[in-house]
């Protein structure tokens, strides 16, 4: 939010919208999402309400933020993996971070609130998709696109399987709590995906 | 419940048990999981409560006897997958027939109720992995076991997870309805399972 002015107020509008998005994320986990309401959340951030409809037109926009600013799909260069030249490498690095993620109650807490209310309502499930998924896949998909290009995947290779393939049996372990997350998971992964679409 | 007495009353008896875990499906959908009551099930299956209270000792277990049912894990003779000696054909006929099921409202819409209620509910959760999801899986894993004897996949393959990757990208992208779920879908998971698995 900065805008080049005042830098006192501007670091102030900076503290002010990061208590914003943590008292969201805290009253998500709490109370769930449906809940959640601006005055709750400006009441927690100590901040007025017309603070919070200032940057933000909804409650389902500041929601959208708070989750966005948590995943770093929100960061203003852009996201992207990093891509030494060794997929695997990378991909471990990256699923090991992620896997980090899920177990760090901090983080999942609000995520899993969030899918619950995802399972039941198709117009939450595709606001997702668009505004904190797809921006992650896309750099997913440039980083895996750069392997192709490499001949270190199958030119042919679905990306959005490939994709699926990595992350979604730890969303699977993760959601029904049905196995361990550490690295040495987060490695067989990456090395069965890398398996399933080698040239 | 056949008990070996008057055929007329054992049919009845058999009536009144559908009626109920159909009842108790319906209301799932409909209201949720924490907000069915045996009192409702009752008046929609046209028993009365002590009917219920007879075969079952609780609200937590007549539910799980209704989704048993559906997923044919509570079948008296035990779950078997087909074993043709051909594993490619076995699986493609089983994810067909699975993506055909959460592709169809009536059986998908019970199961998101019940999933909804998991993500935040690790009891729930618990109860899910050991009564509905284990006796499945066992007769998954025992196919894949007889698989590895005949050479069709490798005989160290952890089959935990074999099975998430071929069954973790459907779940996640039914809950998250991220794409279409097809046959052309069911058989690309076998073959790219067949792929990372194989000797």
């Amino acid at each position: 939010m900065s805008n080049g002015r005042a830098p006192d107020r501007s670091r102030r509008s900076e503290r002010s919208r990061q208590a914003i998005l943590e008292a969201t994320r805290a009253l998500i986990s709490e109370v769930g999402y449906r809940k959640v309401s601006i005055e709750a959340i400006a009441t927690r951030a100590g901040v007025g309400k017309q603070t919070i409809y200032r940057w933000w037109p909804s409650k389902g926009a500041v929601i959208f933020d708070a989750f966005l600013a948590l995943s770093d799909a929100g960061g203003e260069g852009g996201l992207a993996l990093p891509d030494t030249g060794d997929l695997e490498a990378d991909l471990k690095l990256v699923m090991r971070a992620t896997v980090a993620e899920f177990a760090d109650p901090a983080f999942e807490k609000p995520i899993r609130a969030l899918n619950a209310e995802i399972v039941n309502d198709p117009d939450l499930a595709a606001q997702y998709r668009e505004q904190l998924a797809r921006p992650v896949d896309d750099a997913k998909r440039a980083r895996l696109r750069s392997a192709q290009r490499a001949g270190q995947l199958a030119a042919d290779a679905d990306l959005d399987l490939v994709l699926e393939v990595l992350y979604a049996p730890l969303f699977q372990r993760w959601l029904h709590r049905t196995g361990p997350l550490n690295a040495e998971y987060a490695d067989s992964l990456v090395d069965i995906t890398l398996k399933a679409f080698r040239p």
